[in-house]
């Protein structure tokens, strides 16, 4: 992924011809070659491979939503918004670079996405790409992550309600999640059936990735600072699990997990990797 | 078109049966929703008419196009780049709102545009869509305006030469021109040839866009401040008016309409409100 990631941001620069801004590639490279997990690409790997999706194609497609995720992090980090100054211990893009080029980048990210997939190279059928860029646009635009960002800034200065909270986590942080795992079946053409399973797996995924973040917000502040609840609640941004309690976010993550082996069931040996893939998000660490 | 690109925005945020960020949607409908003279959007209907293409799907592409442009706006126009307070006479998006707003705006309106496009709304055939959306994603990316833009920012500490401005420009504003114009044979699926005539075309508007603007740096710099070079030049931009003087840039203007007469006049009377705005671009005044 690394690999085809980093080839797809210089090809675009090499075969269009035309000059390289080599200043804002290098801060996309930046941005996106820094050693992330790539939990959202081996979602639409796996989901690819349930239906006998193209690999190359499915690979294609992983890597456009990686940079798409990559361009939200971008941004995410600048002044205006959270102002990160490191991320996995490299300074931000606008540390490395400056902001007007982070801002580039990021908006050169999500651009680059769209062609990816759009592109000649991704084999897949004209239908399954337009059900593609349509599926991700609506998972990335005001009704998707976008929105559920502009919800969040908004939660700083009045805290949420919990279907306030449910629903903006859902948009900001679950879209594209759901987005991983729908993509194998849209790219196939699959069944109706089959889109609305993996679309609902890829809401589980979504909620145990974050009620298992809110764990790890509560204990690992609970051992650095002496006191139960963690810096999200501290900042205005009651989580579930601050308002729940550690017993019930277990409980949570258990039957998130039982729910995600009985909707994958049918599927039997080939969703082997899918099911380890919840059981890790629901248990993570780090 | 007003009324179109009203509606699009207001419908995402509806249809989606999910909260509104309701400032996000406001700060969107700032960005696009201000006067502008929406000449993109006209240059796609007129190129689709050509083609006998759906008017109201041609209405679409374009109300897309304009969101795409509205997005650039509102991000050149921020601190970290152009640093701008006003456009059209109305405080800029970050100014009206706030930074944040500004950037998730800009976002917003850059990823909506791929979601018109593919929408089951816009009545154009998936492979038209597929190539729309590919053309679009290299004209907005970084090769090409992106890219144009952050060559821009770097052309700020190093003047480009010639060769350097040439590109700069074709790719900061030409490469969206140069796309409404293809926008139409797209949609239609035309000939090759056509095709490549309506690039041109698209070419030829944003030669004449970029000298016709110089001009007006020259000339209004004249009468405000008494000396022949303009505030670009003062500022390490030296447009080719500026290296070239007035009586070229008319000649050259001359030449670009000369060349965009003969490039439609396959297409007769239905050419004529494109010939016409070849015309308007290359002698606006303002």
């Amino acid at each position: 992924m690394e690999r085809l990631i980093g080839q797809l941001l210089t090809d675009r620069t090499q075969t269009d011809e035309i000059a390289r801004p080599q200043h804002l590639l290098a801060a996309m490279r930046h941005g996106t070659l820094n050693g992330g997990k790539r939990l959202r690409p081996f979602l639409v790997q796996e989901s690819a491979s349930l239906f006998g999706g193209n690999a190359q194609a499915a690979a294609r497609v992983g890597a456009a939503l990686e940079c798409l995720h990559s361009y939200s992090l971008i941004h995410d980090d600048l002044p205006a918004m959270d102002d990160d100054d490191l991320r996995r211990g490299l300074p931000t893009v606008h540390k490395a670079f400056d902001e007007a080029t982070a801002i580039l980048a990021g908006d050169s990210l999500l651009t680059l996405a769209f062609d990816i997939i759009a592109a000649p190279e991704t084999d897949i059928a004209d239908r399954a790409k337009v059900q593609l860029v349509l599926a991700l646009s609506r998972a990335a635009g005001i009704g998707g992550m976008a929105g559920g960002q502009a919800l969040d800034l908004a939660a700083e200065t009045k805290a949420p309600d919990e279907e306030g909270v449910v629903l903006l986590q859902s948009m900001k942080t679950g879209a594209l999640l759901r987005f991983a795992c729908e993509a194998g079946p849209i790219m196939s053409e699959a069944p109706a059936e089959d889109r609305q399973r993996l679309r609902r797996f890829g809401e589980i995924i979504g909620s145990a990735f974050q009620i298992a973040d809110d764990v790890l917000d509560v204990t690992s502040d609970a051992e650095t600072m002496g006191k139960a609840t963690g810096k999200d609640a501290g900042r205005g941004k009651a989580t579930l699990v601050a308002r729940h309690g550690l017993a019930w976010a277990e409980q949570r993550l258990d039957q998130l997990v039982q729910e995600a082996i009985a909707l994958l069931q049918p599927y039997g040996q080939k969703a082997e990797m899918l099911i380890a893939t919840a059981r890790f998000v629901a248990n993570r660490k780090n």
